[in-house]
């Protein structure tokens, strides 16, 4: 069994609980949408919504019901080729770009082997005989479909963004008054600090192992960068200054066309956006969002600041109250707030890399971070489309510095 | 009005009776089709099958109800931009190779655009006031959304083969017990000899004018290539010796990889083919299918003969009755045969050009062939996914010489 | 031997003296090179100086020496790979996007292996006992050096394009005053007529057979199209108005970004063009050079024209004496003028495909044009970069309707 | 002035002393090339040696000559635009992929080019008035150049590499007999270290400030891994065993088809490798050289060990004295011997990115490196291609994951 989850472990009805809502989110998110809208796969980074339906299903089923299960019959065993996303060591599968050419099974057939596989794991949770590695699993299991949550809102956000109606997933509603929250800076002393999960609770791996890390004295703003903020670097030519940009970002800004964050447009004079409530006008005091890191590191740039380590961020703000916008509020984009959790992950300036002493797991669970440690930069804390229960201070999310279809910001920092 | 449409007149009457056949016809092939089906798109050549339901819909509405019927109201004006396909002339349109990421309207909604025009359009044609041309111009919607016919289920063919479970879009059926027919050269004399359309009954722009060519004598195989025939080349190294092939056709077998026709693998020593009614054993005395030019033109020069040229086609088979194997008959995958019509459209080594004298019709309608007169090659004799009223001895279909996803096969001449 | 050589063969002391002639020219060509243009590869599609200068020689050596000279030893084995360009039958050899990236052997090795060629076919020729089939290998070697001497200083001229320095092949000259020739079209009453090489000296494979076409009366003009016409059509909005060109052609003018011909750019109100003499103003009453298929095509749609076909064209102006401006001349682009031959290749809108009856020679040498005939437009006429003695009434040239690097212009026509 | 170049002051005389030097190792370097191999450029990522002859000089020229000297006339105005490499506020330049299609200025008149610019220099250096400042940009340009040196023999290899004769840059010469050096690992402490350089003697900006890192106790190997390791390797099958990469890694592996380092292939049984002086058989007892990060890191992994981190290399073998086999060596490629400096670049795993409290300069000049820091990794150590002059314990050169023409290499670490 995998080293990273020999953990103080959940208890059985516990995880029993956590699987029962963690699915019947999943269950709701995917409530509005049509047949059709389940098939949406706009570029290989981005999947179908029923291909996330069912491969967090699958991933239950092979890693937990298919081990510990004698005699489980899938409903399809042609499903593990299908909805395997990149587990080498769980066998083939098929082409990630190829996802949304699979029209069957259809929406229906894949909500049966949701069920099917509810009901087996229901099952094997409600025995006296659970054993406690099972309990973890599932526990890594509903972390697994949190995050396929999350991704589930994005894509479609992408896919429906190519569709000339700009249809909305959920309906619009009015946007609360705000106003300007004033950027401020605050000073840490730094010094020899510790970072990292330190293994009470559910982490991934990547998280660990705890370790010590030294700080310069640094500052981090009160509050994310906000789309005020960004609309100021835009009319000061902020996308056409190659001074202010790394070489690999001014080359994809240019050969993308890059002139706004992603999803916005300008008309009559008034700068708006899509989002998963349809198109709205750009929230001035919200976080800004959808910026790639070339894009976030050009602003802080601009800004006479930089963008915070992953250390600096998790120093600074980790122990902060948990709270914030997230995808249980439903408010589905960033909305004026502040706070270091939800609305936006925020960009940090540290590359997706080991911690000192990390190994991952032996087996297909090994691959789940590890092999994905080059060429991405981590992000921290949380957004709008992360449900609530996925975040804790040492949580590490990581994309490449071009995308942008995720609910990306960021918040500034400097040297005290 | 267009010039090419200055016929001798369809009856109104005709015009409605062949108005309700075709739009049933499409929805009988539609039915099938999970909502899921409805938005596959594989390739850019390719399009979904509720945008062919849509678009040639939208081809009556622009054509004819906005024009002819004061008042008509569309149940959405922005269906113009998504289902117009490439007539400039008419606008504005939405990308071709993004129409697979238009989820809303969804298959119902496009259902009841499609009643919305029959019932306005039924309602144009069954008034005493029937302008002629208006009935012209509905069998010219009526030609056109039977070709779409054909794309429907040639392109739904190409979507679901990238589905690795290979769904069958009808019920497999028993083939019918068959025996080889001998391949026999049937010699034409040639001379001063007349082809195109003479100008009687419905016929596309480019059919015409009817015009003298000059024909040295020649011969023509009784039947088409059969997959017996195609194996023999490939047995023979056909698709590895640059002898027998043009240059670009011999760079895209490599670069795609070309070991055989489109659909073809060999399981157990048995080659197998994937058709709208699923995998299925290769009929070795069927006509060969889902070749291209390329394929089909290397394949000539290995059996010591050519292609015809479309004028030797028409001359020599164009008075056959045009009976065999079409769209109506449900078989909807090459049979044996031996006939010219029907099964598969037959390559000729003739570019598709403009005859002499051609001049399109002004306006957005003059863009539906001319424009697409270069690097192209005409293909005879209509294919199992051809509506059967479709055909006549004028027809010309075109592809380019690498496009394999149609029905396309090919038939032996050779210099008398 | 091959078919296509069994004609009335040239006299060797003529061959020989064809041969001179002809390796010289190429070495004037290549006189005022540095070692560093010789090198100069800026696409696919062009080779380097170097590159010509040692494939035609290899030409030689392999098609005639070879097989002919026994005991004959190349100065290097390897360059059979290095030099054979397309001829599969004749061996594996470099990639031709990689000729640029061979810098040894260098251009004095090359002149070397020049020499060494020169010295064994004329030791070969100034024999008693020469084969008429050896010299008419060599009337063949001679005519493919020529048709390298018109690539040679086209390629060099796309090659020298990219250099911002924008340098001369040779000095500039001042332009001889012109002035308007005004169009006129000359009718031709068409009917039963021959075109083809008729088997009296020289001609490629694909100029024959000699064979009936019918044609329909026509009109063609007196002079090719000028600047000053091509400058209309620009004024007029002629590269931005889709309903004038085909499809492919508007599609590749946006993706390319066409506004133009190519190497030319206005410069203070005035229309400037590079030329192997360096920059020049556009001369106006001179034909319009650098155009592909697709410019010339739709320019003839503007002007209520249309291409003529190969067969027009040799009908009509196949038996004007070939005079004109052609690289013997030296003047490297094309002046005012109007006759049919030299100054710029006349588009027909006749694709490249083979006459009734052609059957390319067996062996390597009938992949000299066979295996080109698909996806390509003849021309006719011959450039100012053509050698006078390539001309003929049936030479056919022919490209890709997209390219433009040659001397490529065009002469109306349209139905009488 | 900037702040990167405020530090202890280079003397005149020494910067004058260096500079002849420096310059003079170029034109050592230059001398085998024929003008033709001045010109190769067989990819974006490496320039033509004529190109690195020019660019070096014209840096000289751009920030000492025109600033300082007044009155300095370039020998064209031109060159500026031609030889700027990336250096957005020095103004536009020239495609960096079309480097190779620049003939002219030939390599004769960039020769002159350096000797006028040598010529202006060594009068500026010789004056008694020379500007502290001065010295210092002289110091920065001969080490600028100096990196040019390493860069011109790397892409001289790769350019050379494409030509099927494989020629040599120098004279083949016998290998030295060797022996396996057995891999041992040595343990260090770790703790609260410093790295990064001190101000004292030339640096780079990105290699300082010097700053406290916290190091957990590891281990690190006594010498690179070997062309012996390598094999093994890949007899193991390492090259296909997703398990052992990077997923980024494996894709772009089997894109690319590695089965072996850059410029390997195996003959009668025996491993051969294209190096500077021609093909040479793989010597099993030097250090493996043309390896990606990508497939350093899977060998790692693969022996059960990591990569150290830069902090790791500096702190571990930093200090100990610069010998090895340096491009002054002449050997050009790597040679038994085990020491951290020359032969090969030693791949880190910690990527490129800025220092705290890094802060490029103003200016131009400020892009020398921080514009650089993303997605890129440093390596330590020098190679065979590195001027011995150049090194110094802190010197950090970067490369992205994918690159291998470099002299790229890797030494395994562990934890304690």
């Amino acid at each position: 069994m995998a080293k990273a989850l020999k953990r103080p472990q959940i208890a059985p009805n516990e995880a029993a609980r956590l699987f029962r809502e963690t699915r019947q989110r999943t269950e709701d998110l995917a409530a509005p949408l049509a047949p059709e809208d389940t098939m949406l796969q706009s570029m290989e980074d981005a999947s179908p919504a029923k291909w996330h339906l069912a491969h967090v299903t699958w991933f239950f089923e092979e890693f937990i019901l298919k081990p510990q299960v004698s005699g489980y019959r899938s409903p399809d065993e042609r499903f593990a080729f299908l909805f395997n996303s990149y587990y080498v060591q769980a066998g083939p599968r098929h082409a990630r770009d190829r996802r949304g050419l699979v029209s069957r099974p259809g929406v229906d057939a894949v909500m049966a082997y949701r069920a099917h596989v509810n009901a087996a794991l229901g099952d094997l949770l409600a025995s006296d005989r659970t054993d406690p590695e099972v309990a973890a699993l599932v526990e890594l299991g509903c972390h697994h479909e949190m995050q396929h949550q999350e991704l589930l809102v994005t894509d479609l956000l992408h896919g429906l963004s190519f569709n000339p109606l700009l249809p909305a997933y959920r309906d619009p509603e009015p946007v609360a008054v705000s106003s300007e929250l004033p950027l401020r800076f605050e000073r840490h002393d730094g010094g020899l600090c510790e970072i990292g999960h330190d293994g009470a609770g559910f982490a991934y791996d990547c998280e660990g192992p705890r370790h010590k890390v030294w700080l310069d004295p640094f500052e981090i703003a009160n509050r994310p960068v906000s789309n005020r903020d960004w609309i100021a670097f835009i009319e000061d030519g902020g996308y056409t200054r190659p001074e202010l940009w790394l070489m690999d970002g001014i080359a994809r800004a240019g050969r993308e066309g890059w002139e706004t964050p992603l999803y916005w447009w300008k008309q009559d004079e008034v700068w708006w956006t899509y989002t998963l409530r349809g198109p709205q006008p750009v929230n001035l005091d919200a976080p800004v969002c959808h910026v790639s890191y070339y894009e976030a590191e050009a602003f802080a740039r601009w800004a006479g600041a930089r963008l915070p380590t992953e250390a600096e961020w998790e120093v600074a703000l980790g122990d902060r109250p948990i709270e914030g916008n997230f995808l249980d509020d439903g408010a589905l984009r960033p909305l004026p707030d502040g706070g270091p959790w939800g609305d936006v992950w925020e960009w940090t300036q540290s590359p997706f890399t080991p911690y000192p002493g990390f190994r991952p797991p032996e087996g297909a669970l090994g691959e789940y971070n590890g092999k994905f440690m080059v060429s991405q930069f981590v992000l921290r804390g949380g957004s709008c489309a992360t449900p609530r229960a996925q975040m804790r201070p040492s949580y590490r999310t990581f994309f490449y510095p071009h995308q942008r279809w995720q609910m990306l910001g960021l918040r500034l920092a400097r040297d005290a």
